[in-house]
Parts: structure tokens; C-alpha cells; sequence
């Protein structure tokens, strides 16, 4: 005996493949009378789905891809972890790609689309500037978790973002610093191109320093030299050994990772200085080393635990239909250490 | 007119579907003289390959799974970004999965393997100890990379292992701070039940001190308190207030990753006490932590580079038919930095 096939449902039922497809699949995305009459034939007939096809469209759809600019910062191996648990939870699975400096991470997320069959992406860590018409070829919800984005680049109703003020707590931290007696403070900023949250966080530097009548020193501003992996602890040490040979006059470093305040430290400790009794080093995120370092680090706290935890449940939400794309803003909180002393 | 599909071509033929599509995806297993009898009838009768079930076969199948026991420890941050850098380098994905430390990382990748058609799997960290014959069960060709394992539980030929000596590793390090005139030896190791990594460096351990005719007493040996993350931060500065309050006399700690070395100083520097005036602090793994943290961390380091680039190279060697399984020890290296003292 012939084995029925798809086709011949389909034939049967006087619709398309795709129909059928959509009935099995419990797609939404069907009139219910339709399925009905799709499933009632399907069972006169004894026809048997395609099980391994099946379930190889069903495990593929339950995918959720996540794309991670600067694995190494181990801001990031915190949030991919909470993001990976609750993914867990939801009978999903995740499928991680970093993404250089160099790359766009829509054309990452396009070619991934393309090969997987994926639900939703979260987007972690970098910027976001792109024209609604590329991010409209994604095709699936995306959150920008992290990300500083460009604030008319695209359109809020077509991705969802959850993070910091990048801007507002560059200033919230140049701003404790003055206040602590500090004006000549230098700044382990990210690359001189950089239109990303390092330029957020300059900018708010840029603007504490202005409000509290104090004049942008460029000489004070160091930006990641090229050739070194950005946001890491050997860029931040490179750019204050550069910065203390310049023989440039500073009290204090707001530097804009923890990663790279650790470095500055390395940096001051090898000229035979102490830190904060010579200089007062800052940092921004608010990993767990800051609590281990020797002093403790004085930094921004960004709420990893729930950016991360947010953005899967907003994911979620977007795919039952249960929310539309949401902007969310998490204040950071300033986290007063050891390396920071009031002058 | 009706479409042809890959059923028809297969009648005609005479042959299964399944040789039909080992014809049109160029399988190796398959008898040349059949395959040309199909694909010219594929010709004849203007059959076009369903493109996107084979695209996804394609594609699924190029693709390696990492499993990794561990994703905290920056040690295996260093580690993926290589491997994920090779495997991009060969025109690969990559899945990444993280086992948790109370799951069965053979149980997480036949789940995987079920779900995604692998080429194969590279385990990170952990232990490894399973029978042959659930082995088998993966079908796909697996590398053990850093992953401590049975020297006797699985035949040799199934599996390839690259990694350090963790016994030896951990005699080295025991070895160099009696040299250095310590003989009360604290040690802060893996969880009392671990049959791991940690129970290896932890017989190294025990083995220095007996071969230096020191008396191995057991309120030296620090266990991973059961409801903390293991091998962290944490972990180390737990045990050492512990270990402090307890008041038991010691010169040196050991600490079996360089994260609970960090932990192990700040819980000394908290006494008030210095590193390494007071106590000699050393670790294990060789993260890029140990050159900046103050003081800077004696420890051993594991060639993370060396080991996570063969790891993928040996994999595609045996993907290709190039190579048999193999197992590699590679050496660790002693750091002497600050954190030990002569006594």
C-alpha cells in the first residue's frame, strides 16, 4: 500500500501544503473550521506526520539566539548566564554568537536567521544604529538588552530595549567625583571613533564637568589604543601607564569598566603610588571582582540579575502576544569603595 | 501539473528515499554507479530538491556543540572565545551549552544530539567518568578539552582528551611553597563528595606533603561550602575567614583556582592582615587576573591558548578522516609573582 503523504491530504482537503503544515503544527495562524476539516481527514485516512521533520521544526522554532558583543567582560558572563537559566526554564534553547568589534550584528543575526529556525534574539552588550528597512529582513522580535542605541534611529514600535542611562551614569559618577574635591579627573574612555555606550558615558562625563563649571581637559580624555582588546584590564593599564608618563597633573580615574579600573591600578601600584591616598580610581558595572580587589573598586552597579531576567520575560511576553515592544530604563546605583577617598 | 517529489524519483528508481538524498547531498555512502543512475533521472524528469529541508540539513549538520561544567570561572571565558574563533575560522556554528554542575553533561548532549544534527562536541572542564556503552549513544565524535577523567572507566580509542596533569599541577605548586620553607599548608579544594579536577590537584597536594615527610592534617583542607558557587570568589573568602576563625596556624594557602586566591586575600586583608607578609596566598589556572590583582598571583598556569586550539584542530582532524582519537597532557606552568613569600 501507497504511504499518504502531505500532499495528498492536502489534495484531499483542497488546500495547501503549508495549511496542512499549520493544522499539525497548531499554528495559530489557521481558521479553526479549516483545521478541523484538515484534522478529521487526517485521521480517516490514518495518516502518519512526518515525525522527524516535525520535530525538527518544532526544536529549531524554540530557539532563541543570543548575540554578545565583548564576551571577556565578565559583566557579560554573568547576564548570558541568568539569560541561559531562564531560557532553560521556558523549554527553549539558546544558541550564543559573539560578535566582533569589526561586525554588524544584523547581518549576524540575518545569516543565523537564515541557518537556524529561531524564535526571538537578544541582542547583549554594543550599540544599535540601523534603518528600520534592514532590521524589518529580521523578521522575528528582537530586545536590545544593554545596548545603547541611537535614540531616532528606529522606530520604538519594532524592537524592544531594557538597559541604563549609559549618559546619566557616566554623570551620576564624574558628578560624585567633583564632589569628593576632585577636578582634574581623566577619563579611560573607548576608542576615538567609538559611537557607542563608551560615548554615552563621555558624554555625561563631558556634562558633570560643565555643570559644575569645571573646562573639558582632551588631554585628560584617553581613548583604547587599537591594537588592544577593548574594555580589557591590559587597555586600561596601557592608557595609564601612557597617561602618568605624559606627566599630566590628575587626582582621580573614572575609568569606564571595572575591567579597565583594574588595570589603572596595576599601572599606579607599579609607579610605587597607592590607591585612592594618590590617586582615586572609579570604575563602571559593578562586577563581583569589585568586592575582591585590593582597595575594593568604587563603580556603577548596572542590575544585571534583572536587565537579564527582564529581557527573557519580555521575549516571552512578545511571542505569546501578550505584550508589545517595550523601552525600559534601570537606574544603576553608585557603589562607594575603597578606591575612591574625598580629597 | 503535478510536482515530482523525492518519493517519485525513488520509484522510478527503485531505490529508497534515502538513498536519494544521500545522492543529492553528495553522501560518501553511496554506490557511485547508483548515484549516477539517480541524479540522471533527477535530470530527466526536471526534479528540483526540496532547497530548504536541504539547507537545514546542511546546516544542522555543521555544527559543534561546547558543553561547558563552569562558565564563571574567566579561565573558560578565555577558552570559548578561542574554540569559538577556530570553529568560525572552519566555517562551523556553534552551540553553547552550559551544564550545571549537578546535571550529566553525557545526558545534556544526547539531548542536544537528539535536537541538532552535531558533527561532533567539545566538553570543557569538569570530570568525566561514564561506561562505554552510554557513550556510544552520541554517535558523533567527542573531545575531552581540560576535562579531568578516569584514567580506566572508558576505552582510550572512543574519546580524546587534552588537558594539564591536575595531580601533578597540584604537586608542583605544593611542591614549590615547601620549598619556599612553608610546611602548614592550608588548602582550599573542591566539595568533600568531588571526584573531579579538584580531587586530582587535591592528591597532588597530599602526595608533596608526604613525599616531603610533612604530616597531611586534615584541618588544613578547606571543602566548597555546598550552597556557594564553586570555585568562586566566594567560595575562597568563605573558607578562609573560616579557616581564620578557627584559629588553626598556617603560613600558606593553596587555592585550587585563582577566583577563590582572590577570595582567600580579601578575606586575610579584612583581618587586617597582608598578603604576603603574613600568609603566602597562591592558585591555580593562570587568569589574566593574576598580573593585575594587588598583590600579583603566584600561580599555575594552564596554556588555555594551546590546549583550546588543538582541541578544535582535533576534532576537524578526525571529522575528516585525518586522525584517530588522541590524548594529550600539556604541561602547566609555575608563576612566581608576590603573592608567596620565602619564609
Amino acid at each position: 500500500m501507497e504511504e499518504i503523504t502531505i500532499k495528498d491530504i492536502a489534495r484531499f482537503c483542497n488546500v495547501g501544503v503549508s495549511t496542512v503544515s499549520r493544522a499539525i503544527n497548531n499554528h495559530p495562524d489557521i481558521n479553526p473550521e479549516t483545521k478541523k476539516m484538515i484534522m478529521d481527514t487526517i485521521r480517516r485516512h490514518g495518516y502518519i506526520p512526518n515525525n522527524s521533520a516535525r520535530n525538527l521544526k518544532r526544536t529549531d522554532g524554540k530557539c532563541i539566539a543570543v548575540l554578545v558583543k565583548g564576551i571577556t567582560n565578565p559583566f557579560f558572563a554573568d547576564a548570558i548566564q541568568i539569560i541561559e537559566d531562564e531560557i532553560k526554564r521556558k523549554k527553549y534553547s539558546m544558541v550564543i554568537r559573539h560578535v566582533e568589534s569589526n561586525e554588524d550584528e544584523v547581518d549576524v543575526a540575518l545569516e543565523l536567521v537564515k541557518e537556524k529556525r529561531l524564535a526571538g534574539i537578544i541582542f547583549l552588550g554594543g550599540y544599535f544604529s540601523h534603518s528600520d528597512e534592514k532590521l524589518r529582513k529580521l523578521h522575528i522580535p528582537f530586545i536590545l538588552s544593554t545596548v545603547g542605541c541611537a535614540p531616532d534611529g528606529m522606530h520604538h514600535d519594532n524592537y524592544s530595549s531594557l538597559s541604563v542611562d549609559d549618559e546619566k551614569e557616566g554623570y551620576r559618577m564624574t558628578d560624585y567625583l567633583i564632589r569628593q574635591g576632585h577636578t582634574r579627573i581623566a577619563i579611560l574612555a573607548a576608542r576615538p571613533n567609538d559611537a557607542s555606550i563608551g560615548k554615552m558615558r563621555l558624554n555625561g562625563y563631558k556634562r558633570a564637568l560643565k555643570d559644575h563649571g569645571i573646562r573639558v581637559d582632551e588631554t585628560l580624555i584617553c581613548h583604547m589604543p587599537e591594537e588592544i582588546k577593548s574594555y580589557s584590564m591590559e587597555s586600561g593599564y596601557v592608557m595609564t601607564r601612557k597617561l602618568m608618563d605624559s606627566g599630566k597633573e590628575f587626582t582621580a580615574i573614572f575609568a569606564l569598566s571595572d575591567t579597565m579600573a583594574v588595570g589603572a591600578c596595576r599601572a599606579i601600584f607599579e609607579e610605587g603610588k597607592n590607591v585612592p591616598r594618590d590617586y582615586s580610581v572609579a570604575g563602571f558595572d559593578g562586577i563581583e571582582l569589585c568586592s575582591y580587589y585590593n582597595p575594593t573598586l568604587t563603580t556603577i552597579r548596572q542590575p544585571v540579575q534583572d536587565i537579564a531576567e527582564e529581557s527573557v520575560k519580555l521575549l516571552f511576553d512578545i511571542l505569546a502576544g501578550r505584550s508589545g515592544h517595550q523601552h525600559k530604563i534601570f537606574p544603576g546605583v553608585l557603589l562607594e569603595q575603597e578606591s575612591t577617598r574625598k580629597l
